[in-house]
């Protein structure tokens, strides 16, 4: 698949497109978009969330008790615009220099500024056909042009279909919604074949049984890791997404930012987002837990007839042998276990599902034994 | 003065451009900006900042009883994506309905996000040429050509300049960093002759004495406003922006940024940002006071040999009779009084002192005594 610029609508809108609203001349220069509705939020206490891979488990204590200790009064002033206290924090815990980290509202905005950054050649950036949504969106907000690169049958993403001249190369590791990881040896086959543009590793994963590319940082400046708070952090509502890159890259995409918006990180989102890197015990803690109950998950999940990828990221990605996955999202659905189905080409047979507590799996497995029995 | 994309160097980085880096390809394809120094935030106790604009004041109490209140635990879950809670208590302070409020991570955000979404038109849009310094680089920043319209000899805006074939039309009101008000017929002015156009009055000073433009939403339809909570909701350190406009226009901005990042208020700045505009009482008090010290201020500083506009945002922009304004920035800050140089053309005979306390602003106005007498 070939795309370029294509959710941009801008040449289409301008001169010539009819005005929307009759007199209202001033909507004929509206950017247009592909309406995007935001993902189900269900509110309630009697169901079970598994649906935005959010984690089950609360953030670490040290960040309850930062809030507790906030100066309310400290944000009458700008926030520093470095967020240094977080990017140190971030360079002591991965044995990085500071000026090896960039933070941001999200790995949505660290990505998208790296997009920006970074991706600014005549020729084609590269990524999967099965892969996060919005790089695609970022392509074609800022008129890059991409192409796409099948994965396997197995939904594996082969490194030999990354080389050749590209404007760049961006995929998660693990792949998302299909969990599959990469081993180091083929992240790096995928960096030996693009010495000359910089390659993205979207790690927002990673650390839910996965080996992470930074060790190469030592050895290709081309390359950024980019890794967020949302998952394996428990902090998706304080929006903090980070990249790891040679402080060439570094500063380039900080140059950028800082261009067109000094301060986005908030008072709250720096000093919750340190204690969150301080406390190693309890991330270790959590994410071993969830690693637990995703393999027992496997195991229970085969037993009621589901397929599935080998995911190493805090969610399985499911097909039932015999019943559709369309059925089975609205069945869980209406007994308010929330999952999330995708409809699109190649994916539309499964449920991703995230991994929950092991009281929150058990009632899907109990339900879902009852269902599938009962049908 | 005209423009078009002077910021962006995608064309001059591609394709010939030599390789900063030698054997580092990669960096070809960097984009490149005028890189930015953040604005000095000096640290320590015994110093006097008047330099960023910030509100001396804390954030209203409930802001406080807020941070001790929240539940780090919700913050495991992504943050609503609407902010409705925060968009909810905006439209009732200002008489609207929620479809007419929009929030964003600042008004950088806000505005940014405004020029993505309404100038994607081939004519140049309009705004002053001594104004917020940030308009010509989003302009750059997303390839909208733009052309400034000089203010007159007293600083003012000229609304008979903003009319004919444009893209749009924005400017501050008060202007920054003049602080000079337009009346609501005057902006109303600029409205009719732009019927054509997104017209966006950039209301980040509004509240220290001038009169909103938000009644105009009524019978203007292409007309956005915009205002922050870094200002007079003392609350800088949380990055919110807002702005107010017809369903339509507001329609369009959130398809805009749900396409790219849906993400970017954290659960702090809506459950804090709720109180802020809660405590209207506090919001007149601390407002007021700023006011009436900033009336004072004029009264002393003219006693002192300075000219300046007749300014109505929490700032003043003076200017000594005899003494240069770079001599008075360098000796005011030895002193550890910190205030606003710019160096551009028509502005650098001329200091930005925010309003500060009375207890800061009497400090300032006894070391110029001495210093001037003693010159």
């Amino acid at each position: 698949m070939t795309g370029s610029g294509s959710q941009d609508a801008r040449a289409a809108a301008a001169g010539t497109a009819p005005s929307p609203g009759g007199a209202r001349a001033w909507a004929r220069y509206f950017r247009r978009v592909v309406p995007y509705v935001p993902g189900e939020q269900p509110a309630g206490d009697r169901l079970i969330k598994l649906n935005t891979n959010e984690n089950p488990y609360p953030p670490a204590p040290g960040v309850a008790e930062a809030l507790r200790q906030m100066d309310a009064g400290a944000l009458r002033r700008y926030p520093d615009p470095t967020a240094g206290a977080l990017t140190n924090a971030l360079a002591a815990r991965y044995g990085l220099r500071p000026e090896q980290v960039f933070v941001g509202v999200g790995s949505d905005d660290v990505l998208g500024t790296a997009f920006l950054t970074f991706f600014n050649s005549d020729r084609p950036i590269l990524f999967p056909d099965v892969t996060y949504s919005f790089y695609p969106v970022w392509a074609g907000l800022y008129k890059i042009p991409y192409e796409t690169r099948p994965l396997d049958a197995d939904f594996r993403i082969r490194p030999e279909d990354y080389g050749g001249a590209n404007g760049g190369v961006v995929f998660p590791n693990p792949n998302a919604p299909t969990g599959c990881l990469m081993g180091l040896s083929e992240v790096e086959d995928i960096l030996r074949r693009n010495p000359d543009v910089v390659v993205i590793v979207d790690e927002a994963y990673i650390d839910f049984g996965g080996v992470s590319a930074l060790p190469l940082l030592a050895r290709y400046e081309n390359l950024l890791v980019v890794q967020t708070f949302s998952k394996s952090r428990s902090m998706a509502g304080i929006r903090i997404g980070c990249a790891f890159g040679a402080p060439e890259l570094i500063k380039a995409m900080l140059d950028v930012k800082y261009s067109y918006n000094s301060y986005t990180m908030n008072l709250p989102s720096i000093l919750l987002g340190v204690e969150a890197v301080k406390d190693e015990a309890y991330f270790q803690e959590t994410v071993g837990k969830i690693v637990s109950t995703r393999e027992r998950a496997k195991e229970r999940l085969s037993q009621l007839g589901f397929a599935f990828t080998d995911s190493y990221a805090n969610f399985l990605f499911i097909r039932h042998r015999t019943v559709p996955a369309a059925e089975l999202y609205e069945v869980l659905r209406a007994h308010r276990i929330y999952v999330r189905y995708f409809s699109g080409p190649r994916v539309s047979d499964y449920l991703r599902v995230t991994v929950g507590t092991d009281a929150q799996m058990e009632e899907l497995y109990r339900f879902l034994e009852t269902y599938l029995n009962g049908r």
